[in-house]
């Protein structure tokens, strides 16, 4: 019998190779494979814990043709910070669909679904954001917020950022750390602000409750709301949805079952059947014709084609995949 | 920050520090906990692959008051024998419940999942077998048919094997196997033979259709059915429920989904409110009074909390986990 031990990387290596502006482009193809029903991603699994307070996300997926499978596991302790540990940790486990063998055991620690989610906001925000971007505006002040911005570079050429946290002292931090990566980066106190100001925003938070009201939202704005992934959570004011006019699901299903859009759809304010697959809009599979007053949601809660476009552009990255010849 | 990297552990050391009595107790605490209702175990997650022929499970759960969880990947690559490899692959992922943070991986190989399915087939052989065992019929040649007759010899004094496979080469090699091990055991070809000879009947195959008749089981019959994990498998003639005093589950809810039990509940033969939780029964909370010519059933689809109870007791032999003091 073969017995191949599967290679187990550390997250310096994966680091080291993840290149955004590829990771953006692999994402690209994840989502557009999701949205034309080519990967096989059931439900993914989640465990919670209330004492302290944690969860645990488990997605698992298989684009169609591809030689391997994922399965990813996202933890996250929001009591870490205070034991000197970082919230977010993860394995992701690379399995050859061919045998079932794993191959590749990732110990990206959170990372991948970090850079993933970064990468689908990029393909988000490129694909709705009006063309004039004066001001980005978001909220949040986590890793997530940052990355958010970071590979927004990627994609478009604003560099004018302002800022809102629930916790000051991350507030400041976080603009110190975008002035270093060469963005204009203004705290506010004051959400509205925020919104008031921006033609593009982007909520990255943990919030259980809207950010800021629909009343303060401009005509031409783009929404990307990050936040919310799985149920309890909640960024947006369900009347936002009342005032788009494109609302962007990376998964009709999940953001029905824990995203915004399902919230707004609880409420009254919008239909089951009111949004798009972001997938569509970026295979061109949907043509949108943004009036320069439209206001435009993109509601992401996260999809396996997202994980097996991440794991594929490392795995083969790595060249830790063999693909086995059956014949 | 701190980032220890998690350890991990190769199948040689898990395999080193199993004692299956043990698992045993760990998988009855583990079944008993299950059904008082004390594991967070969503409905697991599951990838098919039809060309070549593969699946994976993905199990995850956490049992109340435990210091981790656990997420689990068992994947089989049904055509590896071929390749010279085994079917069965996987990795246990242990995280801790305080922190979320990957503590150990076990690269068990499939082994916790094969050991822990073991232990419950000898658990409720324990409970539900007749006392008067005079031989054992068992269907199926594979790695759990053998491993189901090795852990029952710890639980019950008969060592009389009749067996029946679909392939008359592997079930030869199993008698050989079984007759190293201390049991007097016969290679049947009629499958009905085996029926007609035992009082405890063990299937462990991957059929798709009933393997005997209902018409050939004996009074003071118990069989345990472990090879149907998943849609598709089916291992009972659904009459078999028509004439059961008893039938355990070892989750109500799986079993109907994909279990034996679910294809007699849609066959009309019992009512989905027929069956008994297996950890009940073990837990002495439902009473059992067995005539001896009383038919019984134990339809086992494997849980999350017989995972968690091997990862567990494997990780504790291990050492390598240590509690966090929040406090």
């Amino acid at each position: 019998m073969v017995s191949d031990r599967p290679e187990v990387v550390t997250l310096d290596r994966v680091h080291a190779l993840i290149k955004p502006r590829e990771v953006i482009e692999a994402v690209r193809e994840g989502l557009i494979a999701h949205a034309r029903g080519l990967v096989q991603s059931p439900m993914p699994g989640l465990l919670t814990f209330e004492d302290p307070l944690g969860d645990c996300h488990i997605k698992f997926g298989h684009v169609r043709g591809e030689p391997f499978y994922l399965v990813k596991i996202a933890s996250s302790g929001y009591r870490n910070e205070r034991l000197g540990m970082s919230v977010n940790d993860g394995v992701v486990v690379v399995l050859s669909a061919e045998t079932g063998r794993v191959q590749t055991i990732l110990l990206d620690e959170g990372w991948l679904t970090a850079w993933r989610t970064a990468a689908a906001g990029a393909l988000a925000a490129q694909a709705l954001s009006p063309p004039e971007l004066g001001t980005i505006g978001v909220f949040g002040a986590g890793l997530q917020a940052r990355l958010q911005l970071e590979w927004l570079k990627e994609v478009v050429s604003c560099r004018c950022v302002v800022a809102w946290a629930r916790r000051p002292d991350k507030l400041a931090e976080l603009c110190q750390y975008l002035e270093k990566m060469g963005f204009d980066a203004r705290p506010v106190s004051n959400p509205a602000d925020v919104v008031l100001q921006s033609q593009l925003l982007v909520t990255a938070t943990v919030a259980k409750s809207p950010l800021f009201s629909s009343q303060h939202l401009q005509p031409g704005t783009h929404i990307t709301a990050v936040g919310a992934d799985s149920p309890g959570k909640q960024e947006l004011d369900p009347e936002c949805f009342a005032r788009a006019a494109c609302i962007a699901t990376d998964d009709h299903m999940q953001c029905l079952a824990f995203g915004e859009f399902g919230i707004a759809v609880r409420a009254g304010v919008v239909t089951s059947s009111d949004d798009t697959s972001l997938g569509s809009i970026l295979a061109g599979d949907v043509t949108l014709s943004r009036l320069p007053s439209d206001i435009t949601i993109a509601d992401l809660t996260g999809v396996a084609a997202q994980d097996a476009a991440i794991a594929s552009y490392v795995t083969r990255k790595l060249g830790t995949l063999e693909p086995v010849n059956l014949n």
